[in-house]
């Protein structure tokens, strides 16, 4: 019998996975800019932001709960898996919800940075998306992003997942990005409403928490849905842990990151005088969260059985997202 | 046996479904505004775009679409039937997507208005919504529009249609309002394009389209798909001559118009130099192209089996748009 050696290593996968995601979205984007009747402009203002570089944390999130669950819910071929290595039957299940994922968080960015909300020059060490194509190309680039999303996930999952599914999915990312979501979280920021963790469980959590969630709802095996609803409920409940993580670490860096390391101006949140954890909570208030968050994340990962020792990549994640921040 | 007068009043019938829609709207929007997720001016900012008094003439079309199929393919109950009463069993059928048609339609017109394009203050004689709310309310609550329009066409569609349909509707309402319909026609407009033709059939002539395609394919009856691939297609055909009619007819009555009539400040599109019928083709072009389209139509409701003499909404509708700018 062989020895199997089950070596995650967290820079293989993460490339692996991002590759993919790449290579995913320019397809979609080539085949795009195809038709005649999308104006050149408009498709350069979308690939500026959907490719500009970034973690595609979302899109990862996504692709490693359906494979957790796949993998945890039938663990038959774990002895002889490659767990670095992205199984294209896996893939493909996910990758347009994936990709659409990407272009919902590149259109809050785009709408985000606008003058009228926060008025950024830059994001992820470049230009911003008004400042090169201009406030009114910028805010149509979003609303054409949404609506790409849309029908990306609708053109671009394969049969072998079932319409419920595609329509609760929509129906979910919807929620996660509108007002319930995403969009009402950047009002409760921009009216500086005092409930911080609601501002940031909407503005970040929500659509982290639907990556995870959807990633999962999407996963197949053999035409039987694998995630139970338990594992559903776990991986939603752990996306608002690491949304929240990620938040607090953004709002650390922002005060103690330099504009190297975080791709835009740090130090804009006091200046702005954002609600943040930080502004209410202190650095140390800040700190001391993440840790209870960590051990939060760990306690649900367990409780809900998306504990799977060979691929502990939802551990890593969230604990890639809290260390950040030192 | 009884003599039967069908006679079509449209301005009854008009009213009826613009009254349901209303309805429709006002419960929808009374369930959103309970859910304690979405901040308080959010939902006020959309409220005041969406109920702003309108024509409804999207939701109308869709309405009207699918009575249209319905009546021709299962002529039974013609005798019988009063044309001007909206059927609840119909409007169900369609109540959702109508709703999102106007969702999508409040959105763009939100939008549009922004400083950053039309900048325009007035629209239906009010105070377009950033002029009330601020530019960061109007985009966010144009964001959450979109996405609503998605989540409620899944929400509320009933059971009885085909998830394959409600599938395929979104797909459609995403490319019609999106880049390669009215967002990239927003984007022409906006760079001057000299393609008249192409800006108008994307602005305007893609959600109008759309909105009659998509109200004959939810349209089923006993179960039964009811909707023929020919009406189907001459639907959409017929909806893009009516939004060149509409639009051409805006252009003469921004020439012409008074405010009172109009809603909006008349006189907008030769002071920015807007590419627009008129401008090309002069008035008279304009009337000549008119009286085209409103011949092209009627053809294309005789040549796709969309007659039907008891029910001439489609016809009286495109002979609306044109006439009013006379």
């Amino acid at each position: 019998m062989m020895t199997t050696t089950h070596s995650l290593d967290m820079q293989v996968y993460t490339k692996q996975r991002r590759e993919a995601v790449e290579s995913a979205l320019e397809a979609i984007l080539t085949k795009w800019e195809k038709d005649l009747r999308v104006p050149k402009v408009l498709a350069e203002s979308m690939r500026y932001s959907l490719m500009s570089p970034g973690k595609r944390m979302r899109a990862l999130l996504c692709i490693a709960a359906c494979e957790t669950v796949l993998h945890i819910n039938n663990g038959a071929q774990s002895e002889k898996t490659d767990f670095n290595l992205l199984e294209q039957k896996i893939f493909e299940q996910v990758s347009a919800l994936a990709c659409s994922i990407e272009m919902i968080h590149a259109m809050s960015l785009i709408h985000d940075d606008l003058p009228c909300l926060d008025n950024d020059d830059m994001r992820r060490g470049q230009a911003t998306n008004h400042v090169v194509f201009g406030e009114a190309m910028a805010l149509l680039a979003g609303d054409a992003l949404i609506l790409r999303a849309i029908e990306n996930i609708i053109e671009g999952t394969p049969a072998s997942v079932s319409k419920d599914g595609v329509l609760e999915v929509i129906k979910e990312l919807s929620i996660a990005a509108g007002a319930p979501g995403m969009v009402g979280g950047q009002v409760f920021d921009l009216v500086k409403d005092l409930d911080v963790k609601r501002i940031h469980d909407e503005k970040t959590g929500a659509l982290i928490a639907f990556s995870l969630w959807s990633g999962a709802r999407l996963a197949t095996y053999d035409n039987r849905a694998s995630a139970t609803q338990e594992q559903l409920d776990g991986l939603r409940q752990f996306g608002f842990v690491l949304g929240l993580a990620f938040q607090i670490a953004d709002d650390l860096l922002d005060i103690n990151g330099s504009v190297e390391v975080i791709g835009k101006t740090p130090g804009k949140d006091a200046a702005s005088d954002k609600v943040t954890w930080v502004s209410i909570f202190g650095e140390d208030g800040a700190r001391a969260k993440l840790s209870q968050l960590m051990e939060q994340g760990e306690n649900l990962l367990k409780d809900h059985n998306l504990k799977f020792a060979p691929l502990p990549v939802l551990s890593e994640l969230l604990s890639f997202a809290i260390t950040r921040s030192h």
